[in-house]
């Protein structure tokens, strides 16, 4: 690959796809074009990009194969059928879930498992749930052990795309109104409350969202037996996930100790002094790079043994458009 | 006591105690009369009951004493200083913190432990985020016997009284406004936001409120060694509470098992059939009586011996005014 790279993002429009095109911008990645796909419906859109005007093309297979560099930002259904064929010639890196799970595919954080990217030409970006909460607990892992972890999340909109923003804020604005409150892309209205369910539900009671945190997890950790549970909630906030997590632990763990660990760690930053009402929160964590944790205390169950912590991280950037530019820095 | 009660409201301007009013009016209460107090500031103010306009009255301890049955729903300090002595001629419900872990005052859930109310003239109504919690938890540790409880909050505003749900709701309009969103009920905005703290933080790094829920379902269950632990966290939602729960159990529990013990618990409504995307949420549980439980699976974590499980019940009702009154029908 040249030194600067024509890199292409398919699925342009989009939250992640357009946070995809700041984040190379911001980060500087050596580019020589980034060409914008999009659906038929958004073709020869003029939209604002960091970089300057910028047209927007329809996609097709041969002008995205051109690319050096794909970032494929739409679904899996679409990712199912063209990231293999792209990946002949591009590398790819698919933001979906359609293969995330599959043996012969890399599911990658780079700070957690950047060996895995090796000799490979189409990667998985992991879930965003996933991703926030792996930052936070891998450090952990390596330090202490862990053996169980149960995480509650606390999903912002931007989980269902700039459409889930909107809803949200319409929502809102029509319940201040004391008018109904509409919904389409979401299971229920959204506004003022909170709804336990993203994306479909499994046989076994979890809904897909829940089961791709507890898979990919084992998958990025290397760790097949890993004991992890979700219970993952919708809430009337923006951009950025919060987690409610309990760890259990091989090692005996401090707070202090799981503190010195996790300051070290890259893509972390330890925001927790409660006397000066400091701990992860959307409205500090959103539009960062870096996932923030806090809260953390000695677990009221495992003992010794077990920790209690809080964290919260842009769902756009290292749960989605950060985390992929993360994987394109590393292969380049 | 006389068949028809003489009834006081101590904070009745407060959203519990006018909710207390409105509990007493819809269960029909038997009462000769309800006086309404509060503090100076509202004192001779006209208020709409639902038993027609009412006058509050400025409290006078003497004016208190009169009265069969004083609910206090103030703070923890005024119930230090007033409530033992009223307790001396009325039967006295402190809906604060104030008695709650005190080893000579009750704490009661009328569907757990009525048998702790006898011969006492005190009685501790329970934190609100426990008392959803326990609804969900009594029926499944008589049948399964709960180890573990790792709970989760979604707490609405009104935990934090009218003001509040006001400041909520202020706080949205001038979010979407586009205009800096003011604060000084919670530590942080809400609009928009969640806030992993709740009252004041304690030495071991937990909330008051978290450890409230610990140590109460602690006493509510009489099980002094009961392993719970809680991350409360507020949400911008209005007036009901949400949790997440994951339990252990010592005997294997089904969620089919579970379903049926549950469906047979009074104040509990199952609210549990993913395929019609029905589930607890606070717009649906709010202004009503029952704690709705649902997303019942077995847990990931705890296998056959556990359940991840999600509850939704109303924060000014099963959490404080409905219990309160529930708590003055045994004893009369």
């Amino acid at each position: 690959m040249a030194n600067s790279a024509v890199v292409g993002v398919v699925g342009a429009t989009g939250a992640v796809g357009a946070e995809v095109v700041k984040v190379l911008h911001d980060r500087k990645f050596p580019l020589a074009e980034v060409k914008l796909f999009a659906s038929e419906r958004s073709a020869d859109r003029q939209v604002a990009t960091p970089f300057g005007a910028s047209t927007i093309r329809r996609f097709e297979a041969d002008a995205a194969r051109g690319c050096d560099i794909v970032f494929l930002c739409v679904s899996g259904d679409f990712a199912r059928e063209h990231a293999k064929p792209l990946a002949q010639k591009a590398l790819v890196i698919d933001n979906s879930s359609a293969f995330r799970l599959s043996p012969d595919v890399p599911l990658v954080i780079p700070e957690i498992n950047p060996q895995a990217l090796k000799g490979h030409r189409l990667i998985a970006n992991p879930n965003c749930t996933m991703a926030v909460a792996a930052m936070a607990l891998w450090p952990l892992h390596r330090a202490f052990g862990i053996r169980k972890a149960i995480i509650a999340s606390y999903q912002a909109a931007s989980g269902a795309g700039a459409e889930g923003i909107t809803e949200l804020l319409e929502g809102a604005k029509a319940y201040l109104a004391g008018e109904p409150v509409p919904n389409s892309v979401f299971a229920h209205p959204l506004a003022f409350n909170v709804v336990p369910h993203i994306d479909r539900f499994l046989d076994n009671g979890y809904t897909n969202e829940e089961m791709k945190v507890a898979l990919e997890m084992r998958k990025v950790f290397g760790e097949p037996d890993l004991a992890v549970s979700c219970t993952a909630v919708r809430v009337p906030t923006i951009r950025a996930h919060a987690e409610a997590i309990t760890i259990e632990t091989e090692k005996p763990v401090t707070p202090a100790a799981a503190r010195e660990v996790l300051a070290k760690a890259k893509g972390v930053r330890v925001v927790d002094d409660p006397a000066t009402r400091t701990y992860p929160m959307p409205i500090t964590a959103g539009e960062r790079y870096d996932v923030d944790v806090g809260r953390i205390r000695t677990s009221l169950i495992f003992g010794a043994n077990g920790l209690d912590l809080f964290v919260c991280g842009d769902q756009l950037l290292k749960g989605a458009a950060l985390n992929a530019v993360q994987i394109a820095e590393q292969m380049i």
